[in-house]
């Protein structure tokens, strides 16, 4: 008896845009060009606070291209546009957009500037919203046209058309317990303004939702997948700090709860309160890589003094304390219970050939959901099957969806936001014999994703020198995986947060209280893919007199032991992943009852 | 029956300096300071090409101060003079030093800005010769000592007072044949302005002898260790390249032959020459980390634009062709030789208890003197007997010279220069029953070595990535090493060669044809030291569709199998033994008779 789940909420199958009216979206925006004065108009996906999932009143490239993927930039000139997207959208972006309209690259952004000729004349004007471009990459997209065109800041031309848009996001706002985060306000503000005195900065302005929901212990929904307030703030080393949030609240308690470590302003005063900050001549700390260039023409603008540098939230949000690893603990037992079932679902359901990745993904948020403090996908879940799971962000639509055939692999990559805590979990999942090399590459796959989970390693060390050993392995098949090794997690926040993580863009030191992904993978394009993925917390090592540390697992859900090669595992592998099953039926089987405690049971059985 | 070695020649183990004639030189040289109305002298241990060994004649710091390290700065001042060391010396500095008129510090050369205040007034003025300056260096200390005093280049007062100071070297020159370069000087210049004209550089000035020697297939003995001719080269784009020596060489057939390729000229010359580059304002490529601040300072006066990148020979000399391979496997035979002679002989005479460690030197060079085309040890060996093996870069003198007793570890890293190429290896020997702990940790050493060894990796991996390989297994331990994994190494050159290496300092992507050393250690302060090195030859692999490198492994000589503790192995580590182990008695065996090769056959024996 097939189980009937009900429809997936967090997430939709469908191809979103409406494509037949994009003729007249584009030939719109060619008059506002016009009217503007200008050749050209750039439409990144992006709004002013680098959200990975953009609320719909941020939609801009989808609406005015039909392209629906989480990176891209669009460039719509008088007679020609173009796209550009990279290699994860090799496929979706031609499928969604209408290539008579726009000429699709496979080529990251900045790369518009060896194109510049086909969609403007020779020193033609780019206008662009220099709230949806970073200072950086104004000024990088600058040096690469060298006067082959000009960039001009203006006010946004899709909106001028976008007669329908959506309202911008208002959520209420949650303040965090203690209970929950672990530290005051007071204190974070405390760590912050000592950072700006180490910077020599009078200020700073922050402008990344990640570091102000952080900073002042505060959640809401205004995006899609992180539990996110859209806002800015602007803390001086002396004096209280303004928070503006993008949309006005209607909550009492608010001003009052929040009134006492903040004044709470609106967005639209930021300008203003920019200008006021510039005009004394102070120092002001900015992060380039984040900031809109609106906000850095601002202050440069009246007077300031820039202080580039990253984000000085990042580093301290990324060592979680007690109250926060509590939570993401918490958060990895609710996830492995909710995995349980849904690997007994599918063990059962697979065999009889009847699934599709649409089915996949709607039983796994069903059994989610079924945990009333899941609030959220912390992503689009991933469920590639057969060759699909050779595409490494898959995401499914109802056209591409396809039916699993039994012994094909399944690729499921996934994650959840409850109140405590933020899960990211990849499981690859045979549904009947595989072949020997899938078998081999599994198994090398798990060799990597355990060195990592098992490595030590003396403080100082970085992501950058961890990654090799997820890779070795691999590597001595002559073979490897095109993406990074790990990425860290916030603690009911991003799913995806810097400043650390595994690949050789890491350079930065792990400390204790630090979550990253573990994930190598392997894909054959066009048969199959290979990805296993745990979060793990870094934590003091019982080895090297307090000069260690070591890694300690957050997630709990079995790994499908049936394709590995055991005679490639090492003595000290296979205990781990024994250890590993053992403290996963001990955590989550008192949580789970009936044929799911069998099947977990089965699935963890020593090998 | 002792058998008895001839005395060393190619290492001293005197204390080289005569300590009672240094307080009239330094007066002498205050004396000095006061004429040339300077505050301080700097006086480096470096010559003009950064060697690594000095020629007799520019020994200063050893002149002044008594020491004589490879590396260190004195600053002597009208009152007080100061000697600035790295950790390698914490132990020979004050020894050496008469500390009364110098303090010793343990910190970089550049820390001196720090101490500044206590050498000079305010504002002083601290004299430095600028043939012993990088820019660089220059450049550095000046930002550090931010005004506190000024750097005044000046000619070298040390010379101004040394009236026995040996003469310059200026030995014959030896031109490679093609069977041994392997590439005709033509061939090279070619490459070399194909990289300037990538540089927009009009014309490159060269000044490290390795880049000179290699480009120019010439070898001489200017320098001990390294079979170097001192001197400059000015490569144009267009044009001859002139070579300048710094000692007039009475070889008639030198201009004949070198002729065909560049003109000669004296280092005396080579300002007048630099004057004339610059003076039609062009683009002059010029290394700022090796090239005297001289150099640079008279470019940058006469209007050249200089263009400063890492010297342009680094990269394609440390990708060996296959006559220098060729070379290189044959100096690893001839060295197998005279180590399975060595080690055979340590293995009959340290049970006695009756070796010292100059003992074990001199028994080392003598049976490679037994191979005449050595010509010379590649560096001092390191003959560290029980505790001196913890001192990383230990070098015996007479006065430290330690008795081995039986049971004692003996840590012998040295290497030598052949006609055909250059060794440099690490063996850690036992001499009865080793702790459990000193099994431990020689194992998890070994499991570091042959991971590097066996590695293989995508085109474009570095030293920096492959590094942990090495450490993991001692990391798994609490332990670790403070030195780098691995350095790159010439062929009948440098023993120590950029710029690659495996260390988080090595960015720089491996090729085929470079040549490092994999030699990780253990190292317990006051008991014991464990290194084990083997020099490995990046290859392509065999997997991974020509995609993939790996290494090959040039050092043949038998690894102490008895501190193996062999249950700490893989199955994939220990076959790598014994697979090594049988190719070092095919290779070594057929070449040494009688005791030797029993012992040998002993000693490679499968574990």
């Amino acid at each position: 008896m097939v189980k009937v789940f009900p429809a997936a909420v967090f997430q939709s199958f469908e191809t979103k845009v409406d494509r037949s009216r994009i003729p007249s979206r584009v030939a719109a925006l060619r008059q506002a060009l016009g009217q503007a004065k200008i050749d050209a108009f750039l439409v990144p996906r992006a709004d002013a606070h680098r959200d990975e999932s953009v609320p719909a009143s941020e939609a801009r490239l989808a609406y005015i291209s039909g392209f629906t993927g989480s990176a891209g930039l669009a460039i719509v000139g008088l007679t020609k546009a173009g796209l550009f997207v990279d290699s994860r959208y090799t496929l979706q972006a031609p499928a969604q957009t209408d290539q008579k309209l726009f000429r699709v690259y496979e080529a990251p952004p900045a790369s518009l500037a060896a194109e510049i000729g086909r969609f403007v004349p020779k020193g033609g004007r780019v206008g662009y919203d220099p709230w949806l471009h970073t200072s950086g990459e104004v000024r990088e997209l600058e040096a690469k046209l060298d006067g082959r065109a000009v960039l001009v800041p203006t006010d946004n031309l899709v909106d001028r058309i976008w007669h329908d848009r959506p309202a911008p996001p208002a959520s209420p706002i949650e303040i965090l317990g203690d209970n929950r985060a672990g530290r005051a306000t007071s204190a974070k503000l405390e760590e912050l303004r000592d950072s700006l005195a180490a910077s020599g900065a009078d200020a700073a302005v922050l402008t990344l939702p990640e570091s102000i929901c952080w900073l002042f212990n505060i959640r809401g929904r205004d995006t899609p997948n992180t539990p996110f307030v859209l806002g800015y703030a602007i803390v001086p080393r002396r004096g209280r700090p303004t928070l503006f949030l993008d949309a006005k609240r209607s909550d009492p308690s608010l001003d009052e709860q929040l009134g006492a470590v903040a004044q709470i302003a609106e967005s639209r005063n930021l300008m203003r309160a920019l200008g006021r900050l510039g005009k004394a001549g102070r120092r002001v700390l900015l992060d380039p890589q984040s900031a809109p260039a609106a906000v850095s023409a601002a202050l440069a603008g009246s007077g300031a003094v820039l202080v580039e540098k990253r984000d000085p939230i990042l580093l301290p949000k990324s060592k979680k304390n007690a109250a926060e690893i509590g939570g993401m603990r918490e958060a990895h037992k609710l996830d492995g219970v909710a995995l349980a079932k849904f690997l007994a679902w599918f063990d059962g359901e697979a065999p009889n050939g009847r699934l599709t990745e649409i089915d996949v993904v709607t039983a796994l948020e069903a059994f989610r959901r079924e945990e009333s403090s899941c609030i959220d996908a912390s992503f689009d879940t991933i469920a590639g099957a057969g060759p699909d799971g050779a595409i490494v962000h898959y995401r499914v639509t109802e056209e591409t969806d396809r039916g699993l055939a039994p012994g094909e692999l399944m690729l499921v990559d996934s994650g959840a936001q409850y109140l405590s805590g933020t899960t990211d979990i990849t499981r690859t999942l045979s549904t009947g014999p595989v072949t020997a090399e899938q078998k081999d590459r599994y198994t090398r796959v798990l060799k990597g994703m355990i060195g990592i989970a098992m490595a030590r390693f003396p403080k100082g060390t970085s992501g950058a020198q961890l990654d090799i050993l997820a890779r070795q392995h691999l590597w001595q098949a002559g073979v490897t995986y095109n993406h990074g090794t790990g990425h860290g997690v916030g603690a009911f926040l991003s799913v995806h947060e810097g400043p650390i993580g595994i690949s050789t863009r890491y350079p930065t030191p792990f400390e204790a209280g630090m979550i990253v992904s573990d994930e190598p993978g392997y894909y054959k394009a066009g048969e199959y893919g290979i990805r296993i993925e745990n979060l793990v917390m870094v934590v003091e090592s019982a080895v090297g007199d307090g000069k260690f540390l070591e890694f300690e697992t957050l997630t709990l859900a079995p790994i499908d032991t049936r394709p590995i090669e055991i005679s490639l595992l090492s003595a000290e592998e296979r205990d781990w992943l024994n250890a590993y099953h053992a403290r996963v039926l001990k955590e989550i089987g008192p949580l789970v009852k009936g044929g799911v405690l069998s099947w977990l049971r089965q699935a963890t059985r020593p090998r």
